[in-house]
C-alpha cells in the first residue's frame, strides 16, 4: 500500500462526475503495407494475451470510497483485461469527424474507481487503412510528459520491429508509483496549508519577485505583463457539465516555423496566435467575445538541464491572446510582447525558489478547484493552452506507422476549454477538449485554427513583399 | 412540471452508480435488398433531422440533484439530438460476440440525469448486412411492456413503407407521462408505508390467502409450492458492481413448442427448464451450484381482459428451478409442478385484492432495494426470469426487416442475473444481463441454454420412442 504524493492526490480530490480528472492520448497509425484484412483483429487478440502489468497500470485505489479523503494505491495482478483493453470501430466513412465523435464519447465516460484507472481502446475502421489507439488514464497516475514517455516507450523507431508489448506491459518505466514524500500521509488540504505557510520562509529574491507582482498590480508600468485575475468574464469560465467535445487540427511544423521566422516570433507564439484567431472568430459568431482580451495560462517547464528527478517541474505564465486586435499580424506581435514580459519576470526568479513561487502564483487557481468555486468567481485566466514536446522522428507499432498523435485533456469548473498541442516528426498536432454544453459546434474552432494559419501565411508574405 | 407516480419514482430512488435503473431493447435488422453502401449512413442523417420529441422522450428531471428526494418531470424542447442519438459500429467480423461486448459496455454507462433519460444507438457493421438498434431508457419512464409497445409503434408490417419516424418522435403513444395519482407528491417512502398500512384493510379473501402462505410456511403441506425466502445462498445474490455483461440466445419458437407438447408442459416451463439446465452447468463449473434448488421470481400479468388502464398490473410468482435434479426431463416436470402450485395459489386470490397482495408479497423485495440491504440478507428468490410477449408477425423499419429483438434488463444488489425472453414472429429470443464481476464468461450461460434445448429434444424423443 502506497500513499500518493500530495500533487497526485489533488487530482483525486477534485475529481467529480462533472469534472472527471482523466487525461488521454490519441494516436493514429497506418497499417503496414500488404497487411491482411484481419491484421488489426489478430493484433488485438495477441495483445490481449499479454497479461503482465507494469506500474502504473497495476495500481488500484485501496478504497474507491475513500478516494478523496485518504487515497492510497495497492498493486494488483487481478486485472480484467477485457474490461481495460477495448476493441472498437468507427462507422463509415471513418473520417476525422467520426473519430472525433467517438473520442468525445469515450472521454466523457467516467472511470470505474474500483479498478486500475486506465483504459486502452483500439479503434479500427479509419479511412485510408488506419487505426487509432486511445489510452485514457487518471491524472493522479500520470502527467502529460509521463504519458508521452509511456507511449513512446511502447513504440519503436524500427518499422521492421514486431511483437512489441502493449502499453500496460511497458508502463512509465519507473519501478513503481512516485515515491511518497517525507510529509506523505497528510491530506491534500494539510499539504496545501503547509505550502502556503512555507511562503513565509521564502528567499529574499522571491520576496522581491512578489514585490514586482504587487507593484505592477498597482502601478501598471509594464503594460504587456498580464497578472492573474486580469481575465475578462467569458463563457469559457462557467461551471462545466459532464459531457465533452473533442476536435483536432494538424499542420506541417515547417509551415508554423516559416510564419514564426517571418514575423520574428517563436513557434509557441504562432500557436497562441492561431488559437487567438480561432477563438476571436468562434466566440464572435456566438456573440460571446469579450471586449477585453482573453488571457491564457501557459504551462512552462522550469526543470534545470541537470535535474534528473521525475517529479513535477512546471510553472505557469499568463499571456494575453489580444483577441481585441482585428489585424492578425499585429495581434501576433502583441502576443509576442506579452509572452516575453511574462518570461522575463520568470527568468528573473531564483531557480531554488521556483516551486514556492509557482505555489503562491497558482494557489488561487488550485484553491478554486479544491473549493469548488471554479466558474463562480473571476477566472485566473480564460483557458489553458499547452504545448507538449513529442518525438521528432517517425515511430512504429508492430510495423504500423504512427501518423499523428493528439492530447485529450481535462476540464474543471471555470475552465471549459483546453487547447494542447504536441509535436511529432515534423508535425504540429492540436487537440481541443471542451465542455459539450458550453461550446456548441466546437469543431469550428479547429477549422478556424486551420484557416488562421493560411491567413497568417498570406499576410506575412504580403507585408514582406510590400 | 409533473410529479411521478410512486412506482415510477421508486426506480429513481433506488438508482445508484452500481445499480443504474435503465432498461433497453436491442433489435437487429437486415438491410433491404440492393441497399447501397451508404444506406445506414443516409438513414442516420435523415433520422437526425427529425427533432420532434414525443413523451417520454421530451421529459427531463426538473432537478437532477433532487432525483431521489422529490422527483418531478418537466417537458423540454431543448434536446441535444447528437448526444441522444448515436451512430456506432462493430469491429470485424461483426458477429454476435462483438455485438454482445458493445452492448455490455453501452449498458454499463450511467445516464446523464441532467438530460432526458434516453439514448438511441444505431450500430452498423454486423455481419451478413445487418445493423442493430439499442434503445436505452430509465425504468422510471418506461416498463418492459411499454418499451415493446414503443418499439413496435415505430415499426411497420409493410416492407415497402419508407420515411418512418424515429422512436423519439413516436413515443409511447400516451399524451404525456403517467398521470399522477391522488396521493402524488408524497415520497416513495410515504407511499410504501401507506401501502403496508393498507394491508390491514384487506378483504377477507385476501386474509385467507395470506393465511395459506403462513400455514404452508409452518406445515409444508404442498411441497411444490415455493415460498419467498426459500432460496439458497448463491453468488447470484451478492451485491453487484457497476459493470455489466450481456449475452443472447435465440430459437425457433416451434422447437420449444414441440418439446413443451412432448413433455406436457407450457412454453414458459420449457424456458425455465432451459435456464435451469444452463445455470446448473454454469454454476457447477464455477463450483458455485447450491445443493438446494435455485428459485426464480417470475413476473405474471394479472390484468383482466376488460381492463384498459395502462398502469402496472404485474405480480410475481416464485418457482423452483430444481437445479438439484440431474435428469433434464424429470427436472422439467418438477418445474412444471412448482409453477402450477404457485399459479393455483394466485388464481385463488380475488382480483380486486391482487395489488395489495403483490405489495405485501413483494414488499420484502422492494424493501431490500430501498434500504440497500440487497446482497446482505437472504434473497427472496435467486434470480428473475421474465417472458415478455412481442409481436407475432414480421416488422420492418424503412424496408429493413426486424430479424430479432432482445431485452437488456437491470440488476440490483442481491440480483446479479436477469434472464428475459421476448417472442417475435415465430422466434424465442433470450437476453442475459449479468454483473461483470460476479459472472465470468457469462456467454457460456447462453451457449449452455442452446445445448440444453438440443438435450431436451433428444431426451423427449427418446422417451417417447421407448
Amino acid at each position: 500500500m502506497k500513499t500518493l504524493n500530495p500533487l497526485d492526490a489533488t487530482w483525486l480530490f477534485v475529481d467529480s462526475a462533472r469534472t472527471p480528472m482523466h487525461v488521454a492520448n490519441l494516436s493514429i497509425y497506418s497499417l503496414p503495407e500488404d497487411a491482411p484484412d484481419n491484421w488489426v483483429g489478430e493484433m488485438v487478440a495477441e495483445l490481449r494475451q499479454t497479461r503482465a502489468f507494469a506500474a502504473p497500470f497495476n495500481l488500484r485505489l485501496t478504497s474507491a470510497r475513500l478516494k478523496s479523503i485518504f487515497p492510497t494505491w495497492s498493486e494488483t495482478d487481478d486485472i480484467d483485461i477485457d474490461y481495460h483493453f477495448r476493441h472498437s470501430a468507427l462507422p463509415k466513412p471513418g473520417g476525422e469527424r467520426e473519430l472525433g465523435v467517438l473520442i468525445s464519447r469515450l472521454h466523457s465516460h467516467p472511470m470505474d474507481f474500483t479498478r486500475p484507472l486506465w483504459e486502452c481502446h483500439l479503434i479500427e475502421g479509419l479511412e485510408n487503412n488506419r487505426f487509432a489507439l486511445y489510452v485514457k488514464m487518471h491524472h493522479s497516475l500520470v502527467d502529460g510528459v509521463g504519458g508521452m514517455r509511456m507511449l513512446t516507450k511502447m513504440l519503436s523507431f524500427d518499422p521492421a520491429a514486431r511483437d512489441l508489448p502493449p502499453p500496460w506491459s511497458v508502463g512509465t518505466g519507473r519501478d513503481g508509483p512516485r515515491p511518497p514524500r517525507p510529509d506523505a500521509g497528510r491530506t491534500p488540504w494539510d499539504k496545501l496549508r503547509a505550502g502556503l505557510r512555507r511562503q513565509g520562509e521564502s528567499l529574499p529574491e522571491l520576496s522581491r519577485a512578489f514585490g514586482d507582482i504587487a507593484r505592477e498590480a498597482v502601478k501598471h508600468e509594464t503594460p504587456d505583463w498580464v497578472l492573474p485575475f486580469q481575465a475578462p468574464v467569458s463563457i469559457l469560465n462557467k461551471p462545466v457539465s459532464a459531457q465533452r467535445r473533442f476536435a483536432t487540427q494538424h499542420y506541417e511544423l515547417d509551415r508554423i516555423k516559416k510564419v514564426a521566422r517571418a514575423a520574428g516570433v517563436t513557434v509557441n507564439d504562432v500557436f497562441l496566435g492561431l488559437s487567438a484567431a480561432a477563438l476571436r472568430r468562434y466566440l464572435g459568431e456566438l456573440n460571446q467575445l469579450p471586449e477585453q482580451s482573453l488571457t491564457a495560462g501557459l504551462p512552462v517547464s522550469v526543470r534545470p538541464a541537470d535535474d534528473e528527478h521525475s517529479g513535477n517541474a512546471i510553472t505557469f505564465i499568463i499571456s494575453s491572446l489580444h483577441t481585441e486586435i482585428a489585424d492578425p499580424v499585429e495581434r501576433l506581435r502583441a502576443i509576442r510582447a506579452s509572452t516575453q514580459a511574462a518570461k522575463e519576470h520568470l527568468q528573473g526568479l531564483p531557480k531554488a525558489g521556483i516551486n514556492n513561487y509557482t505555489m503562491l502564483y497558482m494557489s488561487p487557481y488550485v484553491l478554486q478547484m479544491l473549493t469548488g468555486l471554479g466558474g463562480r468567481m473571476r477566472p485566473m485566466f480564460n483557458l489553458t493552452i499547452s504545448n507538449v514536446p513529442g518525438p521528432d522522428r517517425p515511430l512504429y507499432f508492430n510495423g504500423a506507422r504512427l501518423e499523428q498523435m493528439y492530447p485529450v485533456s481535462l476540464l474543471s469548473d471555470g475552465q471549459a476549454l483546453n487547447i494542447t498541442s504536441v509535436s511529432y516528426a515534423g508535425q504540429f498536432n492540436i487537440g481541443f477538449t471542451g465542455c459539450r454544453d458550453i461550446l456548441p459546434s466546437m469543431q469550428h474552432l479547429a477549422v478556424y485554427t486551420g484557416e488562421a494559419l493560411e491567413e497568417l501565411e498570406a499576410e506575412t508574405k504580403a507585408r514582406r513583399a510590400a
